[in-house]
């Protein structure tokens, strides 16, 4: 993609991100691409909630999975390749009861073959950004098959 | 609960996931609920997908989370104390490409404090059952709130 | 330790760790000790290297081990409770080859049942420290055996 | 390494694991290497404890760092790759008391480019074995430079 201006590249990752059949399901949307960074949030409704009427942990998990591997598709090198999630770890630190989820990924290291991104997820209530999550995932970088 | 009998256990915790709106919303089912196992599936269907056509890694996060939280539950001496997701990991194995993916937690070791849970996702391909992911998570006891 | 002034919290915690026999075996050493920071370094010697001459992972993993505990000890309340760790998940960044390795322990959410760290390993390469790790700790707190 | 018979394939491994500076510091053996699976053992001495005289956490983490990453070295398909290791996390589930730790590491799913490794770490108390940590890891496979 090294040919690709930066801002195609991104608009091209939030159309890939927002056509996912999950996130039109869930309802999440992308609020930030930029070099190295992704950002997506969650509206508080329902259906996106656990037991106790917190985000489920999966909806979490869903925001850090998608925002640690886009980040990590925005400094692909060439237009051959692809990224794939290898792995990841995420950490509740508090209860989500607010309005809103704010899932922001960065990369910590690029590589040819891995990226390693964290990720900090924040509830906004009352007005406030809470940290409730944070993630580390591993991103594998692939050849795309050829003809692809 | 130590009065409780075990399929009365059980049918709660089946209950209590199969309630929750983002179970709903993606339209995961309770397969089985044993003393220190829980299994859960989700069938193919765009809605649960990402862009290539595989179940989204947030779906398998999803399961990753409610199954070995669940299966802590499982295990709960008394009736006031309830069980929250510390952290876990999730390391994808392979595409998942098939029609129905099922997550079965089962526990490593019960603690009073903490108990850790392993899972394993398989996806069901031409008739066979896959293993498409491995998670490993940490579930903190807590006291529930006085008069709840 | 209410009552107890940070200095001498943080040189209990200095000293504690320094007589560990497995940190005089590796030859650590605690560089600072802050409320809710530690960080530990370790020079350069065969004794700590793998076959290619890089620093050990589990050089890098014991830093990680002993500084995320320690920086969750920098926090606690009250004299009758005690830190364990129980899980940490470290990522490798890039090969350690430089003369000493640092690593920086930062809680991200203290907690009354669990304390969260996050770990920068840096290893000073030609006069630059590189980042080579990270880690992603969950540290327990315990009630110290009565008596003890 | 294909035409390499197995048997050289693992004298190769152990005797490059027991040739570490770092293990041979720390005293630990290597006492079974199979196809996709590593085994390693720590005997109790002062110098691989904690303060409490339990066996420290990194000590276990350093079996379950070289355990994991052999275990994949088993099953390279070819001379000129190596491997390394990508992440890994640790859980510890109980106190390690015991004489002597055990630490066995097998293949989840072998990869070309990555392949996940579980561990499981005993102690031996009392003549039994009991579980005292369980580990997941992401070891790479990588290219060795020309020429080496």
């Amino acid at each position: 993609m090294s040919d690709v201006p930066f801002p195609a590249i991104a608009a091209a990752i939030k159309t890939t991100l927002e056509a996912q059949g999950f996130t039109r399901l869930i309802g999440a949307e992308v609020v930030a691409v930029e070099p190295g960074v992704v950002v997506m949030a969650l509206d508080r409704r329902e259906e996106v909630l656990q037991q106790n009427g917190l985000f489920h942990g999966g909806a979490i998990a869903y925001l850090v999975d998608n925002t640690t591997t886009a980040a990590a598709a925005t400094v692909l090198q060439r237009g051959e390749r692809s990224v794939l999630t290898a792995e990841y770890k995420v950490n509740f630190l508090a209860p989500s009861r607010g309005d809103r989820l704010t899932c922001r990924a960065e990369i910590v290291k690029p590589g040819r073959m891995l990226t390693v991104v964290e990720a900090k997820v924040t509830c906004r209530t009352g007005g406030e950004d809470k940290l409730v999550a944070v993630g580390l995932a591993t991103i594998a970088h692939v050849d795309r098959p050829k003809g692809s």
